[in-house]
């Protein structure tokens, strides 16, 4: 039995060590060099080349390496019968309610034009935008979605949340489906979008959604580069329905040197660091999911085909 | 009996406003056209320029517009027996607090560094700092100090603070006075300034507090501009004792063009915005301090002329 490990160029080091030592027992391959294919049972993958997973024959599940699943569902070589899961971590879910955190204070106190304007000398104070008129609007309830709640609310935001089922969370407002997403987007100041990627949620940050907002809004898309129409939101910063926003995920990944985002005043960009899984904690969810899949228990994280996350 | 207003190049109109519908009796003056110099008992300034006040025979309290009085304690037209205030309010410590924890977060994370990046496409991602390795140390635990300490011990920080008297506040490590200052150092990451500025606090961030941090340590400092030692900023920058810093207040404001300080990678500028005070919130304090030095009452935030501060 076997633990297969596939990303195109990524560093296995410090994740095989972390396996190790959370039990010694284990044996870990790494993709493209694997001694025996007939062995491996357990796969973890993050932006795994096509027509690699169909090359082991006693293959039981795979995991992401990671909370987005999308590059799994989409992989046509995976067969039904393979179970599909992810890694979520506390770590991953605190990275991300501070980055949101962060994301939106740098929106309210104007933090990116001062660093910007030191680039240049220039001593402009703003006028920061008061809690009150800066509602929250999550998109996605799920284990990031909740999590950045419950710390806003806590911060004396007013959080508004759009999911599929209705959330039940002291002061949130919470809204399901898509007929309340109007409603949703009318309440909703600054949009922060914790989807998932799926047929139903591909596109979904469009110049409709940014024109329902409290206007002007502000963005914050997390979720997938894949869920933003990008020529919608340039045009949106153009015409003053949004004013800005920042952005941790792109339809291209490195964002390539001469995209129109890069340089635009009102536009942050980090380059996919939002929530990173820590080797340690990733190895704990590893090798508690491949003693599962071995023994045909239910995984942790599972993901449900048919929705799709 | 009326109440002065004072400051060079600062509009009054909303605070005159705001004072108005507080108490629609109180007789407002603005500096420099006085209608009736006798009448004047109670002075709200800032950065007022000198001999301004020794014109006003009647002269009770004067209170800063903030809550440094530096200014008002410098100036040596202000006779012994008139009381000096200052204006705290708690959307004042609120927004301390925020600019502290952004400041702190930005470091963190890189967010600056990812800022000055977008505007040379360069996608680089940066491995951020966990929280157990940035202990924060808080210079001054008064009105702003407390709050800041309370909301970094709410999101996990490890917390130290340094002030004449030692301080209880659960999970906070205090330490008072200037033995116990390099314990203090040794045990911090990020200093945060938050003392008001006295002749024993002038210049106190220097090369030998910056070189007894834990290395390599950074600077916040929302004090005054006189606490730093600007030159051994730069020094303790290029000889890597500190990694960065984030400056709100400085020697000279606005910070002249050519100041080695702009444009410089590892220095956040902002114009000193950490915490501005609300007309509103203002106008109460000034109003409730008025009547108090008009029937003789102790006032709110009264500062103590023989500790200066
Ligand atoms: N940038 C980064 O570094 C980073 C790191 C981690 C995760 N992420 C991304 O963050 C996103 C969220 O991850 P997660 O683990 O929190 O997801 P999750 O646990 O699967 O939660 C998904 C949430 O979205 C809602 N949802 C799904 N489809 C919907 C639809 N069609 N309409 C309305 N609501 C819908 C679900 O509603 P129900 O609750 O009603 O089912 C659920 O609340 C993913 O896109 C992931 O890739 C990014
Ligand atoms: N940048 C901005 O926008 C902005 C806005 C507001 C305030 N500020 C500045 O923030 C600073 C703090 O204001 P605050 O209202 O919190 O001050 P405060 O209430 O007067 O508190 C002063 C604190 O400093 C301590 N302290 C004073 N002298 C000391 C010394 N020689 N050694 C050790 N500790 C000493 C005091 O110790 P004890 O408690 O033992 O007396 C006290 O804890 C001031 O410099 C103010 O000008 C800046």
């Amino acid at each position: 039995m076997s633990l297969l490990l596939v990303a195109k160029n990524r560093d296995f080091t410090s994740l095989k060590k972390a396996l190790l030592e959370k039990d010694p027992n284990v044996d870990v391959e790494i993709w493209p060099r694997v001694e025996n294919k007939e062995r491996v049972q357990f796969a973890v993958c993050w932006n795994h080349p096509k027509h690699v997973l169909d090359s082991y024959p006693n293959l039981r599940a795979v995991s992401s390496l990671g909370a987005g699943v999308n590059h799994l569902l989409n992989d046509e070589d995976l067969s039904a019968d393979v179970n599909i899961c992810r890694l979520i971590t506390s770590s991953l879910k605190d990275q991300m309610a501070e980055y949101i955190m962060n994301a939106i204070t740098n929106f309210r106190l104007h933090t990116i034009t001062y660093a910007d304007q030191r680039k240049i000398a220039k001593w402009e104070p703003q006028s920061s935008i008061p809690k009150k008129y800066a509602a929250i609007g999550i998109m996605g309830m799920g284990e990031m979605g909740s999590d950045v709640a419950t710390l806003l609310l806590q911060q004396g935001y007013i959080v508004n949340s759009w999911s599929r089922s209705k959330k039940d969370l002291q002061g949130l407002q919470s809204f399901a489906g898509n007929e309340e997403l109007d409603d949703f987007l009318g309440q909703t100041k600054i949009l922060v979008n914790l989807l998932p990627l799926t047929d139903e949620t591909e596109g979904i940050l469009d110049l409709e959604v940014f024109k329902k907002l409290q206007k002007p809004g502000y963005l914050i898309n997390v979720g997938r580069g894949s869920h933003l129409v990008e020529e919608d939101l340039i045009y949106a910063l153009d015409t003053n329905h949004l004013e800005g926003a920042c952005l941790d995920v792109f339809e291209t990944e490195p964002l390539p040197e001469n995209h129109p985002f890069w340089n635009r005043e009102n536009i942050m960009i980090t380059p996919h660091i939002a929530a990173i899984t820590p080797a340690k904690e990733a190895a704990e969810v590893i090798i508690e999911n491949y003693k599962r899949a071995l023994s045909g228990m239910d995984l942790l994280y599972e993901v449900d085909r048919d929705k799709g996350y």
